[in-house]
């Protein structure tokens, strides 16, 4: 039961995520002209797109390695090696993200980093950076010590929901900026909710959706990678019948 | 140790909650023209300060409640009744606030509820509505048995960080989009980062600290009010020389 439950939770979050980076995609392609690398609107169109994959979408999936049951039996090593590894594209895909920002922002002469939205994502991406940097030096390589390691892994954890929570708001405030700047003409005013803002409002949902139910799973207690000395055959996510 | 550090918190955390009440009414007395109730734009300025102080400060601070270790002995009702009064006043503010902003909007013929910050807002304002009464119903009322509240319990505690994370995302967006609305003449406009702005991005940013700040002490294991059985003279926040 236990076990059937969490992969149900597991198929809504690949659908969600899934849905999360391709209407943002859509949006951007159909509504605001596509994509291109020229310094353009269209260069910043990669932003939603890559910051929502990458600050959202593998970011979460990251996240919940421990939470397969697979994961809980054997060596954690490799488990540790994905977790990394799908950080690490969530950053790439974030840098790149935000590289498109400054490049359209400083082609066309725009301030970079004025508005909230901007000061809360660069933070962020700032503490993203620092929790990957640290998890990898000191839980990934060999030389930390189980105490300091034990010290450091509430914080760890703590870090990871929190920059989630984080990049939500920020999603949900770049989307809410980019309508206004999209929607200010008279004709189709933001206020007259024109399809582009019902489909972009939908897709900021969506988000939300997405970054609750990764919380939701990382933090139901049962779904937790139980502590070493602790795992028995009772173990209730590696056997159906229970 | 344990009891210092917990209460250096709580001193933190009220500091930055007053302070997050108090530059919010700022912004709004000396940028935004100061406050009215008779359907101008003063009178859209209680909408920041009350949702602000409902949604964010009051919610955290009722959200503790059973962190505090004179909740941890004796009987529960007392803390049950603050917890719920605490909250039934952090939603009272909100929807002052939220009269507010429609007032403001039927007054001079604005659509209500169109942007992604509104989509969001009343969705969270929603889910806290649903939250109390549940709460109401199964925690405090003496009817529900034992069994349904320590079902619900672990979904009420996640709806209650959820809720705040996603009040944060509102505060955010809504701070956003309030600068782009106000600060949108040539001469002074956003992206030059004038002294108001700089003031309300500092304002999200230490909404933002706060929330996390709530939520460390939410979820810091060792500050969680014990299950009754488990607790014992070794309680640390209990025991100064701990």
């Amino acid at each position: 039961m236990a076990s059937g439950w969490f992969y149900l939770c597991c198929l809504v979050l690949g659908s969600l995520g899934s849905m999360c980076i391709l209407f943002t995609a859509y949006w951007m392609q159909f509504w605001c002209g596509g994509f291109a690398w020229d310094g353009s609107t269209h260069t910043f169109n990669w932003h939603p797109v890559l910051t929502v994959a990458g600050m959202v979408v593998f970011y979460g999936a990251g996240s919940l390695v421990y939470r397969l049951p697979q994961s809980w039996l054997g060596p954690k090593l490799p488990w540790k090696l994905l977790h990394a590894a799908l950080h690490l594209m969530a950053f790439s895909l974030t840098v790149v993200g935000l590289v498109a920002v400054f490049k359209f922002h400083n082609h066309n002469h725009i301030a970079n980093l004025y508005s909230l939205h901007s000061w809360l994502g660069i933070t962020t991406v700032f503490l993203f950076a620092c929790q990957w940097f640290l998890g990898f030096a000191i839980f990934l390589l060999p030389w930390a010590s189980l105490w300091l390691r034990s010290l450091l892994k509430p914080i760890h954890v703590f870090f990871g929901a929190s920059i989630l929570s984080l990049s939500i708001a920020s999603v949900i405030s770049g989307i809410n900026e980019k309508l206004f700047f999209t929607l200010k003409n008279a004709t189709q005013p933001y206020s007259s909710l024109p399809s582009q803002a019902v489909f972009a409002n939908s897709t900021g949902m969506l988000v939300v959706a997405f970054g609750l139910l990764v919380l939701y799973i990382l933090l139901a207690s049962s779904w937790k990678r139980p502590e070493p000395g602790i795992l028995t055959d009772r173990q209730p996510l590696l056997h159906d019948g229970e």
